[in-house]
């Protein structure tokens, strides 16, 4: 076998065998195919496609490249959710409490990535104390003892996605559904939880523009799923404006604390719902407006707040700044930005918003950048709302008020205010399953 | 200006500007831009092709990534032929010393190459003393006596696509019109004539199978050619079996021979004579046809001949093996190919018989081989001849005696014989001016 004959076969347009695939892999990981052949393959695969068993067989293929975690908690299944990414994305730190209030096991690992804000886990970082890096053992008995942690992803998982993901972030091959959905999936499959929740986002703040788009990764992924013997449902939910009202690290987990608390704001609170609805459902605990019903419940009576707190005291964080969140460090340059004429917001770019963040410092441009935790956006206004000259529309916060002109900048010309009012978007456009 | 949007504007189907098409060129001489960034734009132009501006851009930058020679030699316009490569072509050893003893400078730089054969230089080289290595200056002062010269093509021209062919070869990315026509205009470019005849081959021992593709191939080049100030045509003409009778290269030498004595098979006669009449009617000595009379009359009256021997002697050759063709060494070991059947040679796949010679050692596998100069194929019949089961249809000869099993099992499967006689195919398909 070799890998020219690889690079061929898929730049003329026919399938992979199963073999061939694990034979590049293989090479690959170990240095044995070069990256200009892999890079290749990557740009025949944007082109040519890949059917459902080869996307399959690549996923495994990158799963099995590094440690395949299949840690046992007892008898329910394990359950993960796992989103493609968005502005304001702070889902998980409300989802995860509310199903594992509701005795769901929640053995989560999160990246941190780059990005407009930190991950998940740099998010949990801002919690005084909070520790996401920590031997396996200890992550066990952590979600055996509260049912529930969140840690950062494992180097040690499909070590050849990494690889093969740095190599396509530099050719231009990124944007490729079955490269995009086997590498979400290679981790996923990696980190060994029996059901999978996928959001998959769509519109101007995520990385699929369209929903056909957003629709046909998912079914990708679900695929995939289902051909690796997981009970696997992807949501595919609206990401062309910001989740919610907050946007940064600090400000993100105090939104996730107030949702917990009963006071979220609506968009966050209904994705929040179904996404943890489809979670239960998965596992067996109802119908889907049944387990809508118990995570509503789980929020109305504190359970799951209860559950976050658990979670924070488990991992090292310290639990008092949950309930008096006034704790968490402030900004020390602030600035309000303010509408410059009359109308509605007709529209916010969610990645225009997204990019302000990632100027104010509330993420990274490269693995080494240090995130400012306190550092960040607060809306004030979001789509269809209306609005007067003058009115504050959002309020930058940082530690580095240099970057304050330009992350203004950049939040105005992403938001269009206009006489018209806009018609509102679904939260939840699909389910796929 | 950075690669990855480079790579990403063709991916997308934009064309490349003249400055991105030599910062991606210039880079990647450099080494400041990696392989695996070159391969995987190649494989974007290999789906999305280039447009006749943005070849004529790459070529161009592939031309003056290395010395651009602009020797003149005397009043006359220079001419090139260049072939794209084929089993069994001998043309170029014919055609020089024709168009040369009529008074056109020949300063011909010809490549080594991988193939079934060793290329124009590598032929030369099977006559005693015969130099194609030498000084520029050697170079320049024998073509300004002799009006002739070939010699082995300068490894400073055109470095950038030395450099992007050996990665196109193991990226599968070599099939691509606008790369091929780039790869090739660049060097001849880079070789300074005032004119070119291109011979673009066609059929089963060609990189071109269908006349449509070799048509599409010629026109590009064309193209180039005119854009970059040339005086250039290009025939299209055949290749789906071999060239004249002789496959090897001691061997090809004593066929071109015998074609400059008047003693020449019948298609190579008509392809020399025609790429010789186009050469001649390039620089002005007349109308194709009058041009084509010319060249015959070269061969008449032994005038091409002398010119030859004259070439042979000047670049250090023994001119005596030109007289008496019986003085080049023969090989050790030969066997006779019989038919196993009666009919008429339906078809000979000329790339097999290619691959055949190869086994004998008439060819290079890697860079380091060495040729076996005296080891090839001489065919009894050609498509079209009748057959009795038993008669010889071609003989091999090697100095390996282990190779012939294969190079007669090879050379069998690539012969069909059959009841039908197949139609016979023009020699010159097309004329692209």
């Amino acid at each position: 076998m070799r890998a020219y004959d690889i690079i061929k076969k898929k730049r003329d347009g026919l399938a992979l065998s199963h073999e061939e695939i694990n034979y590049f892999i293989d090479g690959y990981v170990k240095g044995e195919i070069a990256d200009y052949q892999a890079s290749a393959l990557c740009m025949a695969i944007y082109f040519r496609g890949m059917d459902g068993r080869e996307i399959t067989d690549l996923t495994l293929a990158m799963r099995d490249s590094g440690e395949v975690l299949d840690v046992k908690f007892g008898e329910g299944l394990r359950i993960d959710k796992h989103s493609t990414g968005g502005v304001g994305d702070k889902t998980s730190l409300v989802i995860a409490p509310i199903v594992a209030s509701l005795g769901v096991t929640v053995a989560k690992m999160s990246g941190r990535g780059l990005g407009h804000t930190g991950g998940t886990v740099d998010k949990l970082e801002s919690i005084e104390g909070f520790c996401v890096e920590m031997p396996v053992e200890k992550f066990e008995s952590i979600v055996k003892k509260t049912g529930i942690a969140i840690v950062g992803q494992s180097a040690t998982l499909a070590p050849a996605d990494k690889k093969l993901y740095a190599l396509r972030d530099v050719t231009a091959t990124v944007d490729s559904i079955p490269l995009i959905a086997s590498s979400i999936m290679s981790k996923k499959l990696a980190a060994g939880d029996d059901c999978i929740v996928l959001d998959v986002k769509t519109g101007s703040g995520s990385f699929m523009k369209s929903v056909d788009k957003s629709e046909e990764l998912a079914r990708c992924m679900v695929d995939i799923g289902k051909r690796a013997g997981k009970k696997i449902v992807a949501l595919v939910t609206d990401m062309d404006v910001p989740l919610g009202f907050a946007i940064g690290n600090s400000l993100e987990v105090i939104e996730a604390i107030e949702t917990l608390k009963g006071n979220g704001p609506k968009d966050l609170v209904e994705i929040c719902l179904s996404l943890s609805a489809y979670m239960l459902h998965l596992v067996g605990k109802g119908s889907v407006d049944e387990c809508k019903k118990l995570a509503q419940k789980a929020i109305d009576d504190g359970s799951a707040l209860i559950k976050f707190k658990e979670m924070v005291s488990a991992q090292g964080g310290d639990e008092s700044w949950i309930d008096d969140t006034s704790l968490f460090p402030k900004a020390k340059f602030t600035r309000e930005v303010k509408a410059d004429e009359d109308g509605y917001i007709y529209s916010v770019n969610a990645e225009g918003y997204g990019e302000s963040s990632l100027l104010l410092g509330a993420g990274r441009n490269t693995k080494e950048d240090k995130i400012d935790f306190c550092a960040g956006i607060t809306l004030s206004k979001k789509r269809g709302d209306s609005v007067k000259k003058g009115d504050v529309i959002a309020t930058l916060y940082t530690s580095n008020p240099s970057s304050l002109d330009k992350a203004e900048e950049k939040l105005l010309a992403s938001t269009v205010i206009s006489s018209a009012r806009p018609q509102s978007n679904p939260i939840v456009y699909k389910v796929v399953e």
